[in-house]
């Protein structure tokens, strides 16, 4: 018997019971094979982290028994699940990689932080069509329904038409009704950013020690926008590239004549 | 009295007593006042990971008591530090951010995954003028002599140009001494990538687990890349930047009608 399905690889940053990646999974299973390598714990904001000092275990798990997939669930970051998943797990490089749906936004600047996108940038650092998958709620009870039609064109898409050398998408879902979504627009990451806030605290020991929060503050009113999209009702689809050379800045730099 | 002196924020993802800052901080004791907010422990391969479900720690310590600078040393990883130091220790934005000098390289898709870099990305992002220092030599032996009239140039430049908008540099050294260095070259990161290999073991309770390695494979033989000036003696400088977009497939991806 020939198997032509394809072969779809999923992970995550919230860990591997977490209900967008069990949405995700829904979704991928009626595209083709799947396999799950994500992480056993939530990994948020551990940007493109890689366990190099550390051991790493990796478990064949059970969490929906009567779902067609297999599931590994892994003591690294999303980027290490992406790098054992091909290499140890399933070992060929799968036809696509889907991360997500992660709690909470990766638009704009997050994108940098996000340990969703990271290991659908690893994929693609791999030459794997890849795509991060995002919702605007942060929540636990997040609702993934209205999104799931979006998640399963664009990534029909992806395996149809493949993925422009060297890029990967992010793809973020305004926390919407499925009637209030007006569609689908392709988007430059608009350039906001943090500012911090620290809650400064003192532990039961008398030792001061600070909580990280902060503002995301965006200037940036393009229409062209990630943040202008979701904002407007649109799911914002961003080609994101890993050669983060600034290309345009090369001139300024040699005009140092260092 | 007033003080004209530039103030310098220095980290790294070595930790506040690796040699690599050491050698930082004393060059740029020679170019401004220093503030040094590092991590307490090594946070290599960090990526951009901050510390969002943990505590914070931060404190004031004494590594040369013979020094002028201040120092912090951090629980947090390289881009924590770099927000806290703004937020809650210097209180205001420095007019340089350094971060190093990296024992390792950190050139080409390294960038990705180093701390070192995403603790300059992090200064960045809060418009600081900013910069990752990296020796190709891992070893806490490396010798950091030969590349300090380097580190100090561009530094001297950075202060006195400021950065292109959006822009940070990525530095590497080539593991030379001073006579064989023939340079600076600014350049673009090279399309290469690692193949990873994992060491599968089993641990003394009979549970398998793995380390992460591999090899990484250059296959851009350009002439204007990091790659090629290392392997040629240069220092290479690649301007980076955090706005990921891929703006030349955001056409690509329209054209697949979603």
């Amino acid at each position: 018997m020939t198997n032509t399905k394809p072969l779809i690889l999923i992970t995550n940053d919230d860990g591997i019971t977490a209900p967008g990646i069990r949405a995700l999974i829904e979704v991928m299973n009626e595209l083709g094979d799947v396999c799950v390598v994500a992480p056993n714990s939530p990994q948020s904001g551990m940007g493109h982290a890689i366990t190099i000092n550390d051991t790493l275990y990796c478990d064949k798990v059970v969490i929906d028994k009567d779902a067609p997939q297999d599931e590994y669930s892994c003591s690294g970051t999303p980027a290490d699940c992406v790098k054992l998943a091909v290499n140890e797990i399933i070992h060929r490089k799968p036809d696509l990689c889907v991360s997500g749906i992660n709690h909470g936004s990766n638009s704009s600047i997050n994108v940098i932080y996000s340990g969703t996108m990271s290991a659908a940038v690893e994929a693609g650092t791999q030459g794997i069509p890849s795509i991060g998958f995002s919702l605007l709620n942060y929540s636990l009870d997040a609702n993934f329904e209205p999104v799931k039609k979006y998640v399963k064109t664009i990534a029909e898409k992806a395996l149809i038409h493949g993925m422009p050398k060297g890029v990967i998408l992010n793809v973020n879902f305004p926390d919407l009704l499925e009637t209030q979504i007006k569609g689908i627009k392709v988007c430059r990451q608009a350039d906001a950013h943090w500012v911090e806030k620290f809650d400064k605290r003192t532990n039961p020991l008398g030792r001061e020690y600070y909580w990280l929060s902060g503002e995301f503050v965006n200037e940036d009113k393009g229409e062209d926008t990630d943040e202008w999209a979701l904002q407007n009702g649109y799911v914002s689809v961003v080609p994101v590239q890993f050669d983060l050379t600034a290309h345009h800045a090369i001139k300024d730099i040699n005009d140092w004549d260092i």
